[in-house]
C-alpha cells in the first residue's frame, strides 16, 4: 500500500512517521514544497527575540532522519498542484520546474494554512513581512540583522501579533500594534483584556484599536502605515491578521469544505472521499461542546490528527473526540489562556450562558511574590454545565487552563468542577484555587 | 438554633462564617483552646525561612473580625473536653482554669490533628521542636532568632520535613534529614524519588534513610541524635513524623472512628450522631476512586467540609463527592505533586494497576530554559481508567496536577485523558504536554 502525504510539517510528518512505525512495510511518500520539514513554527517569535539563536534550532527532526532512519520517501521541493481522484494521482511541479505525478492508495492532505493578506496598496513593499513558515522566520530575522530596525508596526493583535510584540520589545524595537477591531481579544471579558492592554502599555507597546490599515507607502528607507485614525512611519511592518487554510487543491478536487473553507473531515479524519484524509491547519474538527464543525488551527490538534490518520490507514480504527479550543500565549510578562466557548460563542451555539469573572491572589495568604490571577468561567444555565474558561495573570495560568480543558472534555457541571480536589501549597496557590473560587461564584448565578 | 463549633481553624471558622452568611440569625459559638484562629498553617515553613517576616502575617482573619463584623461568638482560650450527647452539651475549661458548659443544637467537631510524637528518650529536651500550630511556629522561629542555630536535624521526610529543609537552608542552617523508612517518598517511583534526593544533595541537605531515631541527648548546649546507623550532634531537632487526628473526645462520646482513628463522617459530614458533624484534619473522607474511607488531612478539604457543614445545618443539603488526595509541595527548587492512587494503593484497592513513567522537556523544542518534567501515571488494566499521577520537576508541575485531579474526579479512562485538548505555547510546554506523552505511553501497556 502506498500512502502519500501532501505537506511535511506537524500533521504530515506525524502521520508519515507513525504510519511507518505502525507498518514498516508501508510505502510512505511525502511531498513538501519547501525544504523545511518538522519545525516548531510556534517557537519563531521566541527565536527571533534572541539574535544569538539560529532559526534552524527550531527544526525538530531533519529531513535526512526521516529519509534515512525512518525510511520515508520525503521529496523536498515538490509542490503538489492537483489531486486527480478518479485516477488516484497527485500531480505537481518541483522547485526546479519539472512536473511530477504520484499515484496513491491513501492520501493525506496536510497543506496547512497561510497568512491572510490584506489587499491594500503597499502590501508588497520591501520590509512588509509575514510570519508563518520557517522561511518567513528566516526572512524576518535576517531583516532585523541586516537593517537598522528601531521601530515596527504589527498589524493584527492576535496570538502572533502579541507574541511578536514581545520579540520586538526584546530586541529594543519600538512596537506599535494596529488592530481593526474596536476591542483587544474580544473573546475575553473587557476587564481581562484591560489587563493585557496595561501590560502592553507598561512595556511601552502602543496599541491602536479600531485601526484599519488603508495603505502602506515607502518614505525614504522607511514605511508609512496609513490607518483609520492615523499615520505612523516605522522601519518594518509585520502583517499578522490571521491565517487561511490551504484548501484550494482539495476544493478543486471536489472535496467538501467546512467552516472558514477548511477541509471538512469526520472524526476519523476522512474527507468526503474515504481514501483521502486531511489533517492539520488545513482541516476542520468537531467541537466537543457543540458537536459542530469548527476551524481552530493549533499545533496539538495537527500532531494528534496526523497520528490518527496513520492509525486509520494501518488498520487501527481511531476516532478523535474533537477539540475544545484550548490555547495559551505569552504577552510580555503575562500568561493568557483560554479553553472552550466564549460567552458569545456559547449563546450562538444555543446555550443560555452565564459567566463570572474573579480575581484571586496567585499564592497563599501572606506568601511573598503574590500576583493577581483573573479567572473567567462560562456555564450553561439550563444544565449547569461548564462551557469555557479564560485566565490572565503573571504566573500560574498556562498549566491551570488544562484543568478546565479536562473538565470540558468530561462534560462536567460547574458544581462537579467546584468539588474537584485540587492541589494547594502556599508558593503555588491559595487554599481555594482561583479556578475553584471562580466556580463557586459562578454557582451563585446558576 | 445554636450551632457550636469546637476548634477555630480552617474547618471550624469556615463553617462558622458560612453558617452566619447563610443564616445571619443563627447563634454560632466557636470554642478555640488557643488564642489563634484562621491562619495559614501551611505557610509556616516559608514564613520561618524569612527572618524579616512576622509569624502573625499568616493570620488570614483576626478574631475581632469574626466577633465584631461577622457576629460569631468566638471564645478563645476555651478548651472543650467532653461532649455529652444525651444532654447536648460541651463542657471544658478556659485557659484561666474556669470550667464551662455550652449546649448545642448542632455541633461541629473541628479539632484538627496534632504532631505524632516518637516516644523516645530526649523527646522533651529544649530545642526539640514540632511544627503544627501557629504557636509551634512562633516557638520555632523565636528559637532560631534567640539561639545560634547553625545545624538542624529534621526527623521525618514527609511534606513538612522537606518544606522545613528548604526553610532551614534559606537561613543558612545545615540540615540533615532522618527517616525511618528505607525509601524517600515511597508512594512515587524510585526514579522520581531519586530526583528529589538529588535536589536535596545538590543543596547540601543530607538525607539518612532507614534511620530510626533511638534517643536524643543533651551535649552541652547542643543535641545528639542517636539513630540506626549513626549519631549526629546539632543545634536543634525538628520532629516531623506525621500527625494524628484529635479524635479522642469524639471517641469518648461514642462516635464512630474511621481509618487512622479519624472521626468517621458521611458525605454530608455527619458523624454517627446526625446532630454532630466533623470536618477538617480530625475527620475522614471518601476516596472518589475506591469509595472507601480515607484519612488524608489537607487544607482544601478542611475548608470545603467546613462550608458543607454550614450548608447542611442551614437547610442547603450538601454532599461532598470526596477526595482524590491531590497534593503539591516544594522541595527547594523542585515541585512535587500527586493525585489519586499510587501503584501500591491501587493494587490494595483491588485494581489491576499498570503504570508508566516518562520524562519530558518542560518547554518546546529549542526553547531556552528547558527543564525536565517527570510524569508518572497509574491506570487500571481492566477498565482503562486513570487511577493516579505523580509529577516532579523544576517548573510546570504544581498546576498541571490539577488536570489529573479533574480527570480522576470525572472517572476518565487514559484514552479519554490522552484525547484532551490541552494548552500549548513554547514557553510553557512541548506540543504534546508531558501529561499527554505519559498517557500515550501508558496506553501501550493497557
Amino acid at each position: 500500500m502506498r500512502f502519500v502525504v501532501i505537506g511535511g510539517d506537524a500533521a504530515g510528518m506525524s502521520a508519515a512517521s507513525k504510519a511507518k512505525r505502525n507498518d514498516p512495510k508501508m510505502e510512505v511518500i511525502v511531498l513538501e514544497q519547501t525544504s523545511d520539514v518538522s519545525y516548531s513554527a510556534c517557537g519563531m517569535p521566541y527565536n527571533i527575540a534572541d539574535p544569538d539563536r539560529q532559526m534552524d534550532d527550531l527544526v525538530v527532526r531533519r529531513a535526512e532522519v526521516f529519509i534515512e532512519k525512518q525510511g520515508i520517501d520525503l521529496r523536498l521541493g515538490h509542490r503538489a498542484e492537483r489531486i486527480d481522484r478518479p485516477n488516484r494521482t497527485v500531480t505537481g511541479r518541483t522547485s526546479s520546474g519539472e512536473s511530477f505525478e504520484v499515484t496513491f492508495d491513501k492520501l493525506l492532505i496536510a497543506t496547512g494554512a497561510r497568512p491572510r493578506v490584506l489587499n491594500i496598496p503597499g502590501k508588497d513593499l520591501p520590509g512588509v513581512l509575514v510570519l508563518k513558515s520557517l522561511e518567513d522566520g528566516r526572512v524576518l530575522k535576517n531583516y532585523l540583522q541586516t537593517h537598522k530596525v528601531r521601530s515596527a508596526i504589527i498589524v493584527g493583535a492576535g496570538y502572533i501579533g502579541l507574541e511578536m510584540a514581545e520579540a520586538f520589545h526584546a530586541r529594543n524595537v519600538a512596537v506599535e500594534i494596529l488592530d481593526v477591531l474596536p476591542e483587544l481579544l474580544p473573546w475575553m471579558p473587557e476587564t481581562m483584556a484591560e489587563v493585557v492592554r496595561n501590560e502592553l502599555k507598561d512595556k511601552g507597546v502602543n496599541l491602536h484599536l479600531a485601526a484599519g490599515v488603508r495603505f502602506i507607502e515607502q518614505v525614504g528607507p522607511r514605511l508609512a502605515v496609513n490607518f483609520t485614525g492615523g499615520r505612523l512611519v516605522v522601519d518594518t511592518v509585520l502583517m499578522g491578521v490571521g491565517v487561511v487554510p490551504n484548501s484550494e487543491m482539495a476544493a478543486e478536487a471536489g472535496l467538501d469544505l467546512g467552516p472558514s473553507r477548511a477541509i471538512a473531515v469526520d472524526k476519523a479524519l476522512h474527507t468526503s472521499d474515504s481514501d483521502i484524509f486531511a489533517a492539520g491547519d488545513c482541516a476542520d474538527a468537531f467541537h466537543v461542546l457543540t458537536g459542530e464543525r469548527v476551524w481552530i488551527p493549533l499545533a496539538l490538534r495537527a500532531n494528534r490528527a496526523g497520528w490518527a490518520v496513520a492509525d486509520n490507514i494501518t488498520g487501527r480504527a481511531m476516532e478523535l473526540p474533537g477539540v475544545v479550543g484550548t490555547a495559551v500565549f505569552k504577552v510580555l510578562d503575562l500568561e493568557v489562556a483560554h479553553s472552550g466557548l466564549s460567552l458569545d460563542e456559547a449563546a450562538s451555539a444555543g446555550f443560555d450562558p452565564v459567566d463570572e469573572l474573579i480575581r484571586s491572589p496567585s499564592r497563599a495568604h501572606g506568601h511573598p511574590g503574590n500576583q493577581t490571577i483573573y479567572v473567567h468561567l462560562v456555564a450553561d444555565r439550563n444544565t449547569g454545565k461548564l462551557l469555557g474558561g479564560n485566565m490572565v495573570g503573571k504566573e500560574g495560568v498556562a498549566h491551570r487552563i488544562d484543568a478546565v480543558a479536562v473538565a470540558l472534555h468530561a462534560g462536567m457541571t460547574v458544581q462537579e468542577f467546584f468539588q474537584c480536589d485540587m492541589a494547594y501549597a502556599p508558593p503555588f496557590s491559595p487554599v481555594w484555587d482561583p479556578m475553584l473560587t471562580a466556580a463557586n461564584q459562578l454557582l451563585k448565578r446558576l
